[in-house]
C-alpha cells in the first residue's frame, strides 16, 4: 500500500491511549479540587475536534461545556470563562498565533486551568499551560479520553473502564484494518474527484467537525481543492437547492445519535443527483469493538478512510501536502 | 427604486420595537421567577440568527447563554436544557418540521419555557410555546431584544434604555436610508456577480450568522447560486489557500468587536484576489444613531444592504425567490 507503515500507525495510536493514565491523574486532580465548567478552544482543526468533543458530552454529560475560537475569544471575549474554567487546548505545531496569544490573555487576565495537547514539546504553548502532554497526532482521541474521564468522575459514563480496556487492546488494529479495507475504494475515490471544481462534504454528529476539517484544513489547505462543508441537517435548509446531477458530493455517515439525520442525506441524494458518494462507518469491521461502542469512534473511522484519500490524491495531484501557497507565507 | 416600499419597512421596523413592551413584560417575569439558562433553538436561518443572539450575549454577559440545533436536539439531545431553561425561537411560517418535533418534545419531555417569534398567527407553533409574538419579518431584533432585557435584568446591559429610546426614533429610518445608499452598489454588484460558479461570503462577530445565513438560505435557497460562507477567522486555516485572481469574494466587515478579525481578511485579499468586494457597514450614515451603538446593529445594516442585492439578483436572473425546486416538494 502506498505511503503506509501499518507498525508506525499501530504503535502511534496505542501510544496515544497510553496517556490514558496521565489523562486521568490531571482529570481526577482537577474535579477533586472542583471546577465550574469546561471549554474546548482551539482555531481551524482544532476547532472542528473541538466541535466533536463538545457533541458528544453534549448527549452524555450535564457538564456545562462549550467550545470557543481563540480568534474570536481575543475580540469578543467569553463572560463563562473564569478562573474556574477547565481549558483543554491541542496544537501540532505548539506555535499557532491565536492559540499562543488566547493562553497568554488567558494566564493573564483570567488564570483558568489549561490542558494542553502539543505535538511539539520544545514550542512555546508546553512553557506556558498549567498541564501538557507531548504526543504526535491523535488529536480527537486525547480530546474524547478528556471529555469521557471527567464525564465517568461525575458519573455520566458507566462504560468508561470496559469500554477503554477494549480500546487499548483493540482500537489501534480497528483503525489500521480500515486504513487497509478502504484503500482500494479510496484510490478509485482520487482518482474520480482529483479534478473538481468544487467538492461538497455533509456529516452530522462527531463527524460534523470532522467533516468541516477534512474540506477546509486538508482539501482546501493542503490539496488546495475548493470545497463546501454542511451539517447533515443544515443541508435541507439551503444547500439542497444547489444540488444538480453532476455536483460532486460526499456524505459521511457515522453511527452515533446524529446518524439519522445523515440517512435523510442519503434518502434525498439519488433522487437528484448522479455523481455522490456514501462513506458508511458501518461497512468497517472493526473486529473485536463491541456493537455499543462503534459509535463513540465514528470520527475516528471516517479519519482512517481520509487519510487513504488523502495519500492517493497527493501522488495522483503531484502536490505535495505539505506545500503551503499563502499559510503563514507572508504578513496579513 | 425598483420593489421598494419605503413606508412599509419604515411601519414595519418600528412595529417590531413597539412589541418591546410584550417582550420586557415576558422577560421581566422569568427574571423574576428565575430561570438556569438562554438556549436560542433554531435551524437553518434561525440557527444562524441565534449565532447572532449568542455571540452578542457573550461578550458582555455571565448568562449561561447557547444556540442549538433543532435536528441535532431531537438526535443527540442537550443535558443543559431542563426546566429551567428559556429556549427562544422564531419561525416565519410556524410549521418548519423539526421546529415543531424540538418543541413538542421540549413540551412532553422536558417543560422548559418557551418564547416564540412567529409570523404566521395561525400555526401549530403559536399554540404550542409558553409566550408567542406574532408579527412580521425583524427576526434579528426580535433576538436582539430579548437578548438586551434578559442582560439589563442581570446588571449588565447598561446603555438599554437609552439605546431602545434611540432606536424607537431613528433606527427604522437609518435602516431604510442603508437601503437606499446602498442600492446603486447593489445593482452593480448583482450585475457583475449573477453568473458565478460559486461567490464566497466571509464575515464575523454579529455578521457571522448572517453571512451564513445570506449565502445558503438566500443565494443558494433562494436564487440557486452556488455559494460558501466562512467566518473570518477560520478563513486563513484553510479557504485562504483556494483564493486566485478570478475568486469572487465578498467580505462583510462590521463595527462590532470582531471587526479587526474582518480587517485582517481585507488586508489579504488585495494581495492574492481582484475579484472582491468589501462591504463595510461603517460607510452608511445611520444618521442619529450614537457612535457607541453602531455595533450592535452591524448585522442590521448588513441586511439592509443585502435585501438590495437580492431584489436586482432576482430580476436579473429572471427567478423569482419564493420558488423553490426541492425544498417542501417532495418527501425525503
Amino acid at each position: 500500500m502506498l505511503n503506509f507503515d501499518r507498525d508506525f500507525k499501530l504503535n502511534n495510536v496505542n501510544g496515544a491511549l497510553k496517556l490514558r493514565g496521565e489523562i486521568e491523574k490531571i482529570v481526577d486532580t482537577i474535579c477533586q479540587n472542583g471546577y465550574k465548567n469546561l471549554c474546548f478552544l482551539g482555531i481551524g482543526g482544532t476547532l472542528a475536534s473541538s466541535y466533536q468533543a463538545h457533541v458528544h458530552m453534549q448527549e452524555y454529560s450535564e457538564i456545562e461545556v462549550f467550545f470557543q475560537s481563540a480568534a474570536e475569544y481575543l475580540t469578543t471575549g467569553n463572560k463563562r470563562i473564569t478562573k474556574d474554567t477547565v481549558v483543554v487546548i491541542s496544537s501540532v505545531s505548539g506555535s499557532t498565533k491565536e492559540m499562543v496569544e488566547a493562553v497568554e490573555y488567558i494566564n493573564k487576565h483570567i488564570g483558568a486551568t489549561i490542558l494542553a495537547f502539543i505535538d511539539n514539546k520544545d514550542s512555546i504553548l508546553t512553557k506556558i499551560t498549567t498541564h501538557c502532554i507531548s504526543y504526535p497526532l491523535n488529536e480527537q482521541l486525547k480530546f474524547f479520553m478528556v471529555a469521557d474521564r471527567f464525564m465517568f468522575n461525575n458519573g455520566e459514563f458507566p462504560e468508561y473502564e470496559d469500554m477503554y480496556h477494549e480500546f487499548d487492546a483493540k482500537l489501534a488494529k480497528a483503525l489500521v484494518d480500515v486504513e487497509e479495507e478502504s484503500d482500494e475504494f479510496a484510490l478509485a475515490f482520487a482518482q474520480k474527484h482529483c479534478e473538481d471544481p468544487i467538492h461538497y462534504f455533509v456529516g452530522a454528529g462527531n463527524q460534523y467537525g470532522a467533516t468541516y476539517s477534512y474540506a477546509m484544513c486538508y482539501w482546501e489547505e493542503q490539496h488546495w481543492i475548493r470545497t463546501k462543508s454542511i451539517h447533515s441537517a443544515e443541508f435541507f435548509h439551503g444547500m439542497l437547492e444547489i444540488i444538480d446531477k453532476h455536483t460532486p458530493v460526499t456524505l459521511y455517515i457515522g453511527e452515533d445519535s446524529q446518524r439519522p439525520l445523515s440517512e435523510r442525506v442519503a434518502r434525498f441524494l439519488p433522487k437528484v443527483c448522479n455523481n455522490y458518494t456514501i462513506i458508511d462507518t458501518k461497512k468497517f469491521s472493526l473486529n473485536g469493538i463491541k456493537e455499543e461502542y462503534r459509535k463513540h469512534i465514528s470520527h475516528l473511522v471516517m479519519h482512517a478512510v481520509n487519510n487513504r484519500i488523502d495519500v492517493h490524491m497527493e501522488k495522483i495531484n503531484c502536490h505535495p501536502m505539505s506545500i503551503r501557497r499563502y499559510y503563514r507565507q507572508f504578513d496579513y
